[in-house]
């Protein structure tokens, strides 16, 4: 049944942008598509559910780039749907392959065997981090002193309940980085701007900042945005507009203070 | 002059067997070969020292596969030696590429660019760390919950001191296993064990249990065998016949008192 457990898996390979700049950021997008490749279909769900906020980050993507050309930083995105497998969790996490999100049954992702979970981390999971991994490793060889953001965006209603935050910051267990951009936030836009909203790492999102960054201790954070605020090209152009030198200033401040963050 | 610099770099990628193996344990030799790969020469060193302990960990290959047949499990390694580049260190580190190993200058290691460098990184060790990441996803996926064993062995004699410990364990942040191990070996065997000898992760040796191990909670643990009882095909395999053991009642204690070992 499964084609991937031919000899040859279909993979889908992180997409690496902007792979030349020079700057200490790398710009990470883990939910930046809703795409449902061939392989797997459309997993029961509607066109209105594969283009909600379960399929994917709106608007993230468009940030993300948005912040990579203002910032000279590369940008590595995920090519795949998160609700085929999200990459921002690991394989034993009820979320990498969900079979409900938020209020939405995920029939495609219901039952699954551990050989089709297996199979879908070899396409997904492994090559997103590989090419992830690939990337940070050069630009630590190449003395770039790498600082990973993730960018994310999240629904402005959450099982019915408003969220007023605009603009969440959220660490692992270096929280440095993320306190000054939250500081930097603050004094610079009008955003709502929380630490840890609307979640934490408490509720285990924060993997990828685990996987890449802590093993090298480099300064990491994982930026939320209010998706109603990005929903249109325009506006995706505004905010990276407005959070860039809020990375900077935060990457400055952070740097200057905390001498493990300067290099 | 670097070839590795044209479209596509010759890669070294990780040497898995074993990988129908059903058990819990995944077995890594970062250091198992002497290989000196065409694209990068001898590096300016004579025979001998291409046959020595900086140049390898003599004997470990044995003992890990000797040790992943007894306990039916995956065993991932190194194809490269690890002066041209030490899967067990990050691209940053000094060890990765060092241009001294204990008393010896390495010719080919001196004055390297950062070109040269992110080369090596992207032929070695991304490639091995990408090979050994889709083998533990995989296992994590099929539900195995992965145990992670790093073998190593040393010199009898390091800077001219007589190392008298025999069977050292090593363990970063989470000390559980390691600790089990040490004291498994002392119950069961006559080697003079210890923990976190001839060294520990204080000084940055580590790198592969932080990378893979940590971030998906497995426990895990970094073995090192002193090379001259390990110098022969026998004595390898009397080592894993009387390690191996060891570890199973290592992991079988360790998950009776700590439920968080227990998968």
């Amino acid at each position: 049944m499964l084609t991937s457990h031919t000899a040859e898996p279909e993979v889908f390979p992180a997409i690496v942008e902007n792979r030349a700049a020079r700057g200490r950021m790398v710009m990470v997008c883990e939910h930046a598509s809703n795409t449902f490749p061939a392989l797997w279909g459309d997993l029961g769900l509607n066109g209105g559910q594969r283009q909600a906020h379960i399929a994917w980050d709106p608007g993230a993507i468009g940030v993300a780039r948005g912040l990579a050309q203002r910032l000279d930083a590369v940008l590595v995105y995920a090519p795949v749907s998160r609700l085929i497998y999200d990459c921002n969790r690991a394989p034993d996490q009820a979320g990498a392959m969900p079979a409900q999100s938020e209020v939405h049954d995920i029939p495609g992702n219901t039952g699954l065997s551990t050989d089709a979970r297996a199979a879908r981390t070899a396409s997904v999971y492994g090559p997103f981090h590989a090419g992830l991994h690939a990337e940070i490793a050069r630009r630590i060889a190449l003395g770039f002193a790498p600082v990973m953001v993730t960018v994310h965006s999240f629904t402005p209603v959450y099982f019915g309940v408003r969220r007023d935050v605009e603009f969440g910051v959220i660490h692992d267990a270096d929280d440095r980085f993320a306190r000054a951009i939250v500081a930097a936030a603050q004094a610079r836009t009008g955003l709502v701007s929380a630490l840890n909203a609307p979640y934490s790492a408490a509720d285990d999102v924060t993997h990828t900042l685990r996987l890449q960054a802590t093993p090298y201790g480099l300064p990491n954070a994982m930026l939320e945005i209010r998706n109603d605020l990005i929903a249109t090209p325009a506006a995706e152009d505004a905010m990276a507009e407005l959070l860039a030198p809020v990375l900077s200033a935060a990457l400055a401040a952070a740097s200057a203070t905390q001498t493990a963050l300067a290099g």
